[in-house]
């Protein structure tokens, strides 16, 4: 077996395909990776964009072809900016070149509510969003794994062809994504809450350390890290993003703040002399960790479950190249598998952590093995 | 050479020791961490604890004897609740039990302020703090590599005798901490804004997926995985922790409000007709953003320095084990050092995406020799 390829079996062998024709309509980063996909699993895909420069270089690297269909497609995949979608759905539908239609813009209630107002006929139409996407832009950024194994929304309505939805899951299958139907507003919600209002917090959190003395900076642990990690994400696309879905991602925000403002009075309540109200402080801040508690639990972890309680084993390392290398190696050879791994560098020193997250059932047998090799565990 | 200890030559080689004799009061995790890195490095350590069982447990995992020194030690550690802090080192400066005196609790200007309160002469005094901490507590969790490579901080004054100022100092070598001088109140300051400030704030992004839809949920990527990671903290601890610095805390919260509300009224602005509004909106929105940007590029990456602009070369997994070892050990095979490591595990499936973070010029040759291997690189 191909080390890496094992869980993705080439798909011709089992295909009962109905997407034999498809046409993608904007070649940046998204719609030149599902050309990519869909090409690679032998679909015939015509490329469109408004720079005929950007189709050819999608061509180029075997996304498809820049000619036009000689008859209608069986699927039209439009990926254009947010801002053209409805505009091009209405011109590519008003012509008729395809079997069924869908967008990947990142937001859908706005799409889908113009898309009405023109009164078009929306029974071949999907809105849809690959939960996928990089820091890079453009064809060249292009990946026909871009998709795998990252959820896929669909937002059909009650009046889309069962035809259609057919059509738009087989491109799911097919760029190996997760479908994972819903309704196009509670989409937008749902965006907002895992991925625009946090995005935004974490960027607040990030500008406090901006003017923070060099002292401070230099006890920044893993916690912060973490927490500001996406804060470095490009201003740009992300006011694009937040642009088009300014009033879930304002909801939420403003439920933040309620909860930010009874977390600082609570907190001036535990310096008050009076015992009573610093009872009634703890209880406030008490109360918010705990929510915090009962909501980080049902973050997926691995495999879109809950988080499995691993257990971590430490194991303190130099900054000599291969030290990773050997500790997985001696980690396989005790035939243990580490589900997740977090390298903690030492401050000012070469000197880091390596967190090892095991099954509680395997933690003692890596520990030991690890110790037996000479690594230097903490326990 | 040894791997995992290279970095840590046996002390005593190297040593010239004034920290010969060492009273620790207060056997729990810190307290008996101290005593373990102490007692592994020759010197003397006499465990005191209010429960004679801790101090006996302590001694019995080699941190030391619980029988009472019989003149005064080099340096008296204080490692009790920051609640009885002062009053146990008013206690044991009070009988002249050591040369010299430090606590270790989580905050610094408060204990400070009332031993100055008690009129104690706090010249062989110094408020310390350790910026290292671990999920489970007492002394069975002790480990005398807790402090290593991890900043802890010192707080002498200018009545502070040199003296005792180097004794500390010492004590945090044979820790193999890093020294950090601060003065106690800018520690407190500092503290919140790196710790405190944003586990309440990653408590509040993860309290608002406590009600949220099961579809919304399975939505979750990594950036919402890691601003919630701290949110899973244990409340108690924090709510200790929270108590004895309520005032920079509720300071640094109120300014993370203020953003939030202005970054509520542009994202407002962004849905009004007015064209004018909604640039103004953009540019509200485009400032948090970019202060983010700013803030973010001061946490410390390894080595305490800011973090370098790595590469990241992206290979698909499955769930077999021995494929990280496998990835690592060609890594090292390709000569390649790798910095840092993300384990994207994909929703619903098995499969995952490791994310190799290596130094700009060496990811070509990374990619190159992995797909040389039959690894599945994401560009």
């Amino acid at each position: 077996m191909t080390p890496g390829r094992a869980a993705y079996p080439t798909h011709r062998a089992a295909r009962t395909s109905t997407v034999r024709t498809a046409a993608v309509h904007g070649t940046g980063l998204i719609g030149t990776s599902v050309a990519l996909a869909l090409a690679s699993r032998g679909v015939t895909v015509h490329l469109v964009d408004h720079d005929p420069e950007q189709a050819r270089t999608a061509a180029a690297l075997g996304a498809g072809t820049d000619a036009a269909p000689e008859g209608p497609v069986d699927l039209v995949v439009v990926a254009v900016p947010p801002a053209h979608v409805a505009s091009t759905l209405a011109e590519v539908m008003g012509r008729g070149v395809g079997r069924g239609y869908i967008d990947v813009a990142s937001v859908k209630g706005g799409p889908r509510r113009e898309l009405e107002a023109l009164g078009l006929d929306l029974s071949s139409y999907i809105g849809t969003h690959p939960m996928s996407g990089r820091e890079r832009s453009g064809p060249l950024a292009g990946t026909a794994d871009l998709f795998e194994g990252r959820p896929w929304v669909l937002t059909p309505t009650r009046d889309t062809d069962t035809e259609v939805l057919n059509l738009a899951l087989e491109l799911v299958a097919l760029c190996r994504a997760v479908p994972v139907v819903m309704e196009a507003d509670a989409h937008d919600r749902a965006v907002a809450l895992v991925s625009h209002m946090p995005h935004l917090v974490s960027s607040m959190v990030a500008a406090r350390l901006q003017d923070a003395e060099e002292t401070a900076v230099r006890l920044c642990g893993q916690g912060i890290r973490d927490v500001t990690r996406i804060a470095a994400s490009d201003p740009r696309m992300w006011i694009d993003i937040l642009s088009a879905n300014p009033g879930p991602v304002a909801e939420l925000l403003a439920a933040v703040s309620a909860d930010l403002d009874e977390t600082v009075e609570a907190l001036r309540a535990l310096q008050s002399s009076d015992e009573d109200k610093r009872r009634l402080g703890a209880a406030g801040i008490e109360d918010v960790l705990r929510r915090g508690n009962a909501g980080q639990v049902r973050v997926p972890g691995k495999h879109g479950s809950a988080p499995t309680a691993y257990e971590i084993v430490a194991v303190l390392i130099d900054d000599q190249p291969g030290q990773l290398a050997r500790i997985f190696g001696d980690a396989d050879r005790a035939g243990v598998n580490i589900e997740d791994v977090r390298i903690e560098h030492a401050t000012g020193q070469q000197a880091g952590l390596v967190q090892l997250m095991v099954e509680p059932a395997a933690a003692a047998r890596l520990s030991a093995a690890l110790r037996e090799r000479g690594w230097a565990i903490r326990q």
